[in-house]
């Protein structure tokens, strides 16, 4: 029996994807779930994981593991979308944002993940058409896709969603059509 | 019923502890677990943990992930002996070892370790009695202690049972009063 339909309709249905997207950091570690759905996207969740600097950096990272781990079971995403790591002049945050990046990967690894990740201005340029838009038109246009009240903050959350969006828009042929 | 004995040796008995040293990296993840015994100290496992750079980094760093959690779960030392990381001029290698850095430290957290860093100064000076001494004499060192037949190669493997060594020598007044 033929199953009839818009093809475009159809392709959507088929691919629709849950992508987590990631600002690793050890003090807010950003998050955001984004799914796809038949008018656009929708945001599971999303938020950032705090630690304290009076905590030990071990105990640290241990909460962001299980805290990343809590949402990747509830939300079982496919993808995830991590911050590309650029060259950046202080070793220091350099380590310990890779300390952090390192244990997201680990459970991504352990949920078979796949992988991807962009730079800052990747990023800006599949939400605004611009690789260096302000942090507030890149905020707009979060706000604008997941049909927020607000735009999402701390910056580490709205850049967690960007990335998850950024994703969308950089793998899939319907998305980049639409744009043109 | 009073125990009686040398004063010393009781001392040494109490407080045996097993330590993990550990040289964190990617490609090779060095690790050095050392015991306290009567005599002095015992090697109960040392060697490097390979992952290939052909592996993508998340399966790689869940190779030392699992490894690593599997010598804790063996071995159940009490502390973790880590390179203290100091400033490096080159930024990727910081965000690398970051990464593998963040993993062990999570194992080690996971298991309720004690974490102790040291510099590499720091380690060689308590080895050796020099803060710049070379790694021949550091290796030679090593080997005496542990009654290895031969230096531990490769390097990550030595530096992780001086980094194992090193603890001893930092925090026990018996073995500082023998150094006195």
């Amino acid at each position: 029996m033929p199953i009839g339909g818009i093809r475009g309709v159809l392709t959507l249905k088929n691919i629709q994807q849950i992508v987590l997207g990631i600002d690793p950091g050890t003090a807010l570690c950003g998050y955001g779930i984004v799914k796809e759905n038949e008018t656009g996207f929708e945001a599971l969740s999303f938020g950032s994981i705090e630690t304290f600097k009076e905590t030990p950096m071990p105990k640290r990272l241990e909460a962001i593991f299980y805290q990343l781990s809590e949402l990747v079971i509830k939300y079982n995403p496919d993808i995830l979308s991590i911050e590309k790591l650029f060259f950046n002049k202080n070793v220091t945050t350099a380590i310990s944002v890779g300390q952090a990046r390192g244990v997201c990967l680990l459970v991504a690894a352990q949920h078979d993940l796949e992988i991807f990740e962009y730079t800052p201005g990747e990023v800006k340029l599949s939400l605004t058409g611009h690789g260096k838009a302000l942090k507030q038109q890149v905020g707009f246009m979060i706000k604008s896709l997941l049909n927020l009240e607000e735009i999402p903050h701390p910056d580490d959350t709205a850049d967690a969603l960007a990335l998850a969006l950024c994703y969308f828009f950089r793998n899939n042929k319907y998305y980049d059509a639409l744009r043109g």
